[in-house]
């Protein structure tokens, strides 16, 4: 990467291109002063600024240091300085590192220089678009939204009964940190409310509410090579248990008698269980929403009598169980009561605990900036979990921060908002290194920013709604995965069949039939029962969805010595286990806004049916010898279309594949 | 009103308060520069700023010259003059004449000081706030929306069929102009895009998209001499001819024989008629959104067979006859033909015409930049309008000029917009006026801005929906009067009955009832079919309805004298025939929130019933003696709850008034 500095520029190449570039009249730099208004309902957030004033700093003072570069950014010809910058440079990174900044300034605009045939990717988990370009991108976590397009009845329901419906952009997990199809990507470090804007042809602008501490620059010679350096920078996550690969992660409610019923069905029929997944071990509540949890973080043997015997007979026959925990105490619950009385809870105006409103119930925030509430919290999931035989658990939200709260550290919770779900993965992380159990434990995420990557065991894609939409159904977590991938989030799933049930939105067979054909091409097989049970589908509802688990899980374990070598692959290099079709054919310009076709490492190329009553598909294949799993036909490459019925999801490895006779196993699976 | 300077500021004091305060730590003035981003459709228009910079003007030089201040602002201390103000006071008007700003910068954001009590009215014709404190107002002529208030279904399936549902703020008549409690009002002398912002609780923000000419502040003793002052400068409407009061003037369509039935079907019933309006003189088209016109403005004689005689049979019965038009031509029609020949049209960028999607067909603008197209439109009203015999027309649309049309002028679209509507008010203006005829013809329209006061004989509410909703039934024309009215729009009338009907939404009996009530108690009793004639309850539809009608129009042909005495009042002074509670009760603080009641003159309080399925109503008096029409029951004032069957809306007279004898008699109308 090549830095340049003359009398009033600077300019930044990669490759031979400009990727950043100030002069004074196409200034890198603008400044000024906002107002935000925050509104949170549920985890929804509604944000406005009111920019009262913003600056444009064209005009630079250059000092050349010993080892580094510093820059004075001004407003007006020989203008005091408003805004400091060291330039490091480092092999194939630049950083520039933000000093100091005039006092009250509160609002920082960067411009990058952009070229119109760039596409940009990352930015967290995106669920609707992959290819960022063309679109602004708020940065908050929070809630996804129910159904994501203004145009659906269940996004208005949503909107108009609880400001839930969501848009493009709200997302689980964001991150101020974006790969460009140059083959760098930008990473800005702050924890701050951010707006990513793409939009323009000649620039990418990015909004940060603080002064960041710095951003990065740093290329590579191929993606590749880029997510290596991605993933030295945020962090890897550590392979999964070899016990994942005997099978789905049943997910189911009701006791340990339902649990046992269920489970021994499913057996019988063939389907492959390496776990089952019990939201409900800690007791449920019911809600207006549907079958909500306790949240007092413990084992419940009302709801599971004898688990504590059983869990370990279930282990013994190959059969692990995993529940589940989030960073918030019910105000019913003993851990609240402790917690309250040692401090450990986040405080509102009065001093008092600050409760928030989870949906007909309330809850205290433990307070991860108390480093006691901190460690406190680890020996809740050390021994209430992991000493009651837990093997793994979802380690739900994380997004609900509201940013009037008093934290124990004293910090600006607008600045600890985004910080949040990184810190709740790190209290999983410790509590489960410490215990000795990384690699053997597994917990999965849907929250996450900045630093997740190292301190998350498995993302999810969160919470879909039970249907075929693009923006919110089982459409929407291809580009999840791809885009999380893009930033070092290598191991992706989500809950098969979805889980949100609104509005007469009903989960029905084919939608769980075809979520099955998906979830058995990503790293994890898990089922959600969804949020209104009684009124979706469920897997063993019929002969033919517990037949089609059966096969699917069959495809999955089948796969398993290769699955395996992709998470060994993401453990150590950061290469995603599902990847966008650009990673490895970069040439094909066709494959750089593929959103809803991947990779499954290098060799298999996965294109899920994501409509409904279909029979055919419309697959794209870059130039290779591809085959096609069920009927073994090969293709050349281009668009075609394959019969895709269901239990035949439109797969295509590489004819020269080291794993070719694996997978030509497939098609003998029935 | 008070100027003083200093050094570093400047203030403006009205009755002792600050209205405006410049001080380097609370500027008037911000400048700086936007890109907007403009979609049109049908009418509906999606506004989005992109502003890269935003400068505070701190810092000021003061000159003094002979007659006046100049002001010069920039944005760092001894920094370059970026806008020049020149302070001009006369007696109690202050105007600051904005005289040059640096080239580039487009956007200006201007600050008066408010305090928190403070109300403030006006800014065109407003149905959802009377009191704008608390929201901005983009300003910008457009369709009003359809349902007007996002929660509701008939907004959302708007939004998503045709960006059609609006907001709080859309109107079909928007003007840079409010009305403080404080006894001032500002006016913005501009076309441009607007935007005015009364959210905070030290100052209003009033943001316009290119530097205004002048801000004009003025002052009064009371409110009637404030509508004095800003009459004096927009101009008033003559007086309506002495036909109106004959009756009401009954929207009918079908043709020469449906009228006539129609017609003597009322008169039987002992409806008092004045005009029957219809829309279809000149024919009609369906589309999918209902009935729509021909828009070629010249008698059909197919639909309307020996109109021309029996126009002049009806005069002679005391009937009139009213037509309708807009600024716009239907490519099929022979007017279209002949302003495309001569070039009257407005072009697209490849220098064709300009063809506006109005719903399923297109039509040419006229452009009233060029003086020969106007001249040519008027003749067009003066041949085939009032040369063929009508007495009167809505002058509908203004709003539609798309901002990427090539005007006559050169003048930018951007800019043209907003005058639009009152240069096509000026075309009916100078037509009647022409042929003499001010005073016996007249028209009206819904699209306005400022100086509409001056060419727009009657306002007219715009298109509600046919229901009880507050944002866009029965209720929202009330404020729509009454803020119209504080800029001196002293008549107003709305559609009884409403007029949009769509996605379900059909008007039943009750509506048409309780709308004929209200129209009772305004200038002028108009009816409407509405879009969908057939889906709605129309006003022949029951003997009930008939009898209201009968009852209603006898109401105000009883009231005539007294409406006519308003009516001279606001053509000489601007005083409103329909005012705000406080206009005469400026003591009573709860009457500057009042938006659903009015003083019908001086003498009369009118709360319509606005709500479906009740027959008691609540209604506040501001102290003094009232007599409640129907009753005859004395009141002192406060809240009271009042009978309110159909028939007998509440309406309330001062004990005290010269015309108490005219009011007693309502009561016996039968």
């Amino acid at each position: 990467m090549q830095v340049v500095t003359e009398n009033n520029s600077f300019t930044v190449t990669w490759k031979g291109e400009e990727i950043l570039h100030h002069s004074p009249d196409a200034p890198f730099l603008f400044v000024g002063k906002g107002q935000e208004n925050v509104k949170m309902f549920r985890g929804n957030f509604d944000i406005k600024d009111y920019v009262t004033e913003r600056l444009a700093l064209p005009f630079i003072q250059v000092r050349n240091e010993s080892d580094s570069i510093k820059i004075d950014f001004a407003s007006y010809p020989n203008g005091p300085s408003v805004v400091t910058v060291q330039l490091v440079q480092k092999e194939n990174e630049v950083k520039l590192v933000f000093v100091k900044a005039t006092e009250n300034i509160n609002r920082f605009w960067l411009r990058l220089k952009a070229n119109k045939e760039e596409n940009v990717y990352g930015c967290g988990e995106q669920l609707t678009h992959f290819n960022m370009r063309g679109k602004n991108f708020p940065l908050w976590t929070s809630e996804p939204g129910v159904g994501r397009n203004k145009s659906t009845y269940v996004t208005w329901q949503s909107d108009v009964t609880g400001m839930a419906g969501g848009d493009y952009y709200h997302t689980n997990y964001p991150q101020p940190t974006f790969v460009s199809s140059r083959k760098y990507y930008c990473h800005v470090e702050t924890t701050a409310y951010a707006d990513f804007d793409f939009r323009n042809d000649s620039f990418h602008e990015l909004q940060i509410w603080e002064m960041p501490k710095e951003v990065v620059l740093e290329g590579a010679n191929d993606f590749l090579g880029l997510l290596e350096k991605i993933t030295d920078r945020f962090g890897r996550q550590p392979e999964l248990p070899e016990w994942t690969y005997n099978g789905i992660w049943l997910g189911i409610q009701g006791g340990t008698e339902v649990v046992e019923e269920k489970l021994e069905k499913a057996l019988a029929k063939g389907v492959k269980v390496g776990g089952v997944w019990c939201q409900d071990w800690q007791g449920i509540r019911m809600t207006s929403f549907g079958k909500r949890l306790m949240w007092n973080w413990q084992w419940n043997p009302e709801v599971y009598p004898n688990l504590d015997t059983k869990i370990h007979e279930w282990k013994e026959k190959g059969i692990r169980f995993l529940g589940y925990i989030n960073p918030y105490v019910a105000v019913e619950g003993n851990l609240f009561a402790t917690a309250k009385e040692r401090g450990y809870l986040a405080l509102n105006e009065e001093n008092e605990v600050y409760l928030v409103d989870f949906g007909e119930f309330y809850c205290g925030v433990v307070d991860f900036t108390n480093p006691e509430a901190t460690e406190w919290y680890k020996t809740v999931i050390q021994d209430n979990l992991i000493g009651f035989g837990l093997d793994g658990w979802m380690a739900d939200f994380g997004e609900y921060l509201p940013t009037d709260v008093k934290l124990h550290s004293g910090e600006d919770p607008m600045e600890m908002h985004n910080a949040w779900p990184t810190m709740w993965a790190k209290v999983n992380y410790e509590a489960v290194e410490e215990s000795g159990k990384l690699g053997e434990v597994v917990y999965f995420m849907r929250a996450g920013y900045t630093g997740i990557q190292k301190y998350n065991t498995l993302l999810w894609g969160g919470d879909q709604s039970v249907d075929f939409t693009l923006d919110d159904g089982l459409a929407s977590v291809i580009p999840a995965a791809l885009s999380a991938g893009m930033l070092g989030n290598g191991l992706h799933h989500s809950d098969i069949g979805g889980y949100t049930s609104l509005f007469g939105n009903k989960r029905n067979e084919e939608l769980l039939l075809r979520w099955t054909e998906l979830g058995a091409f990503t790293p994890v097989m898990r089922s959600h029962e969804g949020n209104r049970p009684y009124d979706c589908f469920q897997f063993d509802d019929t002969e033919r969805s517990l037949d089609q688990l059966a096969k699917m899980t069959t495809v999955y374990t089948t796969l398993a010595s290769y699955t395996k070598s992709l998470v060994k692959q993401n453990a150590e290099k950061g290469t995603p286990v599902q990847r966008p079709l650009f990673m490895h054919y970069e040439n094909d310009e066709a494959t750089y806004d593929i959103q809803y076709q991947y990779l499954y490492g290098k060799d298999l190329l996965v294109a899920p049916v994501y409509d409904e009553g279909v029979t055919t598909w419309d697959v794209y294949l870059p130039e290779d010898e591809w085959i096609h799993v069920w009927s073994g036909k090969e293709y050349a490459g281009g668009n075609i279309t394959v019969e895709a019925p269901i239990g035949e999801p439109p797969v295509f490895y590489r004819k020269d594949s080291e794993w070719a006779d694996l997978f030509g196993k497939l098609k003998e699976i029935k």
